[in-house]
């Protein structure tokens, strides 16, 4: 069992907690506690990639292909169907709500004159449709930002163990795109690596696997959903598959590179037969995201888990 | 002499260019050649970091640290100084004017109400001010994006070749923060590293030094200068030396990893001495830049530049 494999308390113990920590966990610990009161269910989103610094006055570091849009995307779709959010993202990733501005001038949408600031009439629909959502639904989100692995790690800890009083209320959708590997601050050199030295040679350690931990210790009632993100299909389902035989959560998501938009798979530990989920053409049509059927998938699931683990 | 060595052709015959690069040629080509008409002033500012990919199919990259706080400020200062500007940025780094923005929520400073949309009172001053200046620069500004290194020195050496047209009217101001090391396409593995490989072994080879051939070849009328970012304070000034020496341009403005933003030193190839510029506490109190006295300093030497280089 990989719990035995007492690498990840390693890496704990020689990576330095975040800057803010505290200040964090104490928020994260006040939203549950406020939700738990309610019996509202909370969803800690997981979302972009984390960088591994390969010095440790930082200027070069390895980064995860992620901008974050599963994460964003899933966190409203949680947020509409009535979970209260954690939102825990790399920081400048893309975020609920703030995405839709992403490639739009808000300078073209700003007519100045000589006594008012206005919103142009053509941007007034789309502008007020968005600022509303955000309205709506902002003290159901607490937005909390990483950027290195070890700040993730430390931070996705303390989150699942402050949801623990959720017991089966709470559901973690683990999207962020997590380093498989890293250099120990032990091993990085203090300056920035000179290009004088001539050609480079990195090594790089395995990054313990969290899952182990974070299914058995710091979140055991909690619905636990994980992402496999592959290149090579024929490597998918055989890969979704171990994932959960390996640490015994409820649902892997698969996905492939290049069809991630519009393609997945969900093995779920309960049943034989992996579900796939795609969008059609009409649905990319009518601006549906897969995001949206994800998240309508898995609150069924978690609706019978709850049904299944709540007590009295 | 750096030129001889062969190794900046190699990489362009082993790299392929970037998707729509002969559409930003041509935009390039077309801003150059409406200003050399005009005998106006064109600076190419290059900001944020090149991306190194790891695999074919990319999921992960060997990043550099940048925000594009340098060249996106900059930006804004040459255009206020009267130049017109190409910003080759890495996509998704700070943008003048845009930049202004982080952080803030524009969700908060629009008030929505059944019949209206509109900016809210207290933001307006800030927002229209911004939009103004915006509006009243964006047909000087060409904007140009990249993300990995090759697609960065594709675009480089375009725009420093058709900004020949402008001779000593053009500035190049160096700032992005490009990769030394990278991968070679033929030595990257096609699908994404699989990690149950045990711990990585990364070999990275150095980048040619592309200032060599842009000095000489692609912008040889140029008035270019070049930053060296450093974290040990007492590598700085030799390195600046050095590169100056190397390369032959015109100005090579060294800075620290951690004062970049309120010292900087300016080496120039026309004076024995090094010139300091730093914030005083009173200019961080008033919200000074050392971007606007980088460019009031590099503007004078411009100045000089031209007058000793104009023909006719």
């Amino acid at each position: 069992m990989a719990l035995e494999d007492p690498s990840w308390k390693i890496f704990f113990e020689e990576n330095p907690m975040p800057i803010g920590f505290h200040e964090n966990v104490n928020l994260i610990k006040e939203f549950c506690q406020q939700a738990a009161m309610k019996k509202n269910r909370v969803a800690l989103v997981t979302s972009g990639g984390t960088t591994v610094p390969l010095e440790q006055n930082t200027v070069r570091f390895i980064d995860n292909f992620s901008a974050g849009t599963r994460g964003s995307s899933s966190a409203e779709y949680f947020l509409e169907a009535g979970y209260q959010v954690i939102f825990l993202h790399r920081s400048k990733s893309l975020e609920p709500y703030f995405r839709h501005l992403v490639g739009k001038n808000i300078f073209e949408m700003i007519e100045v004159s000589p006594d008012n600031v206005a919103v142009g009439k053509k941007h007034q629909l789309e502008l007020g449709k968005l600022a509303e959502k955000y309205q709506r639904h902002r003290c159901d989100l607490l937005m909390i930002s990483f950027s290195t692995l070890s700040d993730y790690l430390w931070l996705l800890q303390a989150t699942a163990q402050q949801m623990q009083i959720l017991g089966p209320l709470a559901l973690l959708y683990l999207a962020a795109a997590v380093s498989d590997f890293y250099i120990p601050a032990s091993q990085m050199p203090c300056h920035k690596i000179q290009s004088s030295g001539g050609p480079l040679s990195l090594s790089l350690q395995l990054v313990p696997k969290m899952l182990a931990p974070l299914v058995t210790l710091w979140a055991p009632n909690a619905f636990i959903v994980s992402f496999k993100l592959e290149t090579n299909e024929t490597l998918l389902e055989t890969k979704s598959n171990e994932a959960l035989l390996k640490y015994h959560h409820h649902v892997v998501i698969g996905n492939l590179l290049n069809s991630r938009k519009v393609h997945v798979v969900l093995v779920d530990s309960n049943s034989p037969n992996a579900e796939e989920i795609r969008l059609s053409s009409s649905d990319l049509e009518n601006g549906i995201e897969i995001e949206f059927k994800i998240v309508e998938n898995l609150k069924i699931r978690h609706d019978q888990y709850y049904a299944d683990h709540k007590t009295g």
